[in-house]
């Protein structure tokens, strides 16, 4: 490939309970132009898991697509996840937010017992195969460990998360603001946005440290 | 008052063809924490003007409500807009988006006969009797030229939108990627923002450039 790195951007939803974290998912964006990246956003075509009214807290009772949702944050430009091909890309980064533990796996429901979206999956599987970064955020480090195993990758400093990854196989580092632990061997990065209580300026931090780690282990 | 400098922060829903547009609203969040404002969300408690599937473009036949959507982009902490007072704040901001003209406005259907929402009206007016800066991205410059009559303000390049501003009283200026137009005696700043074909990171430098000019108008 010449030109920019290009790099896929999977989505969950649009907003923090019930599908991708807004800011984690808008910085990642930021992040991948200030760096020099170009990017594709895409998202499973599958209905959420529930509908949150973010004001209450509580479950609304309607119906939301995925995708569709996601089309908000990707203003409009978000393809399905069953037409990522590893080999169009230089690397894939998941932002957090619920929707990454309801939609896209149900380990907010299931815990070490989740299962993953099989789209979701097969993109994990096939860019890990062929030798490209994948970045985490917040939450979805926990798809990687289901998905990979003995991976090491943060979630932050919660120690029942943690835990509950180690029991996957995973190993698990803690880390502040910002910070990124990076699997050099699985080309796998993760950092804890909003698992740790942030400010939106720490956020853009860690999208944009994820992001750097992420170019300087494309191949090209 | 004492501390950091404190922003409202106006929302219009979630998503750019119905709502506030997302990244303008993130990364103006993101420019007031940078630059060490504190910052509050707010948004009318009132019926979207319609619904917009941003995968097809289409209008899905759903009902959604301004207030509970933008909680998506606050992550909760969103207030009603009736709850707004100028002398609780440094000045406001208005990131754009269809919302701003189809929910806190009727400016995308009526034009220059446009009605904006009564909570809105107040707290332009009460921040402008306050002496307190305006900020307003993308389209939300058509409302302070509904409301605030004779400011110079920009929404960019196009001709069309420049001219029914003018009608309304406004002195419309050029703009380009990330410029801002200070209107000083109104205490008012805009910038075009995705009003162009944008990058991401000409939304990230307008919205600073926003909320730079808008901090060096506060009065303490």
């Amino acid at each position: 490939m010449t030109g920019k790195p290009r790099i896929a951007v999977v989505l969950s939803g649009c907003g923090v309970y019930d599908g991708a974290e807004i800011h984690e998912a808008v910085l990642t964006l930021l992040a991948l132009d200030r760096r020099g990246a170009s990017y594709q956003c895409f998202a499973p075509d599958i209905p959420q898991a529930h509908v949150i009214n973010h004001l209450t807290g509580q479950e609304s009772h309607e119906s939301r697509n995925v995708l569709v949702e996601s089309a908000r944050i990707a203003r409009g430009d978000v393809k399905p996840l069953r037409d990522y091909d590893p080999a169009a890309f230089d690397g894939i980064v998941f932002p957090g937010g619920f929707g990454a533990a309801k939609n896209l796996s149900s380990f907010a429901f299931d815990g070490p017992n989740c299962t993953v979206n099989p789209d979701v999956e097969k993109a994990i599987k096939g860019t890990r195969a062929a030798g490209k970064p994948i970045g985490a955020l917040c939450i979805s480090p926990a798809i990687m460990a289901k998905v990979l195993g003995g991976v090491e990758l943060t979630i932050g400093s919660d120690s029942g998360t943690a835990a509950t990854l180690e029991k996957l196989g995973a190993r698990h580092k803690t880390a502040g603001h910002g910070e990124v632990v990076v699997d050099k061997a699985a080309k796998l990065v993760t950092t804890p946005c909003y698992m740790l209580n942030s400010t939106i300026g720490q956020i853009a931090t860690g999208a944009d440290n994820v992001v750097a780690a992420m170019l300087e282990l494309t191949t090209r």
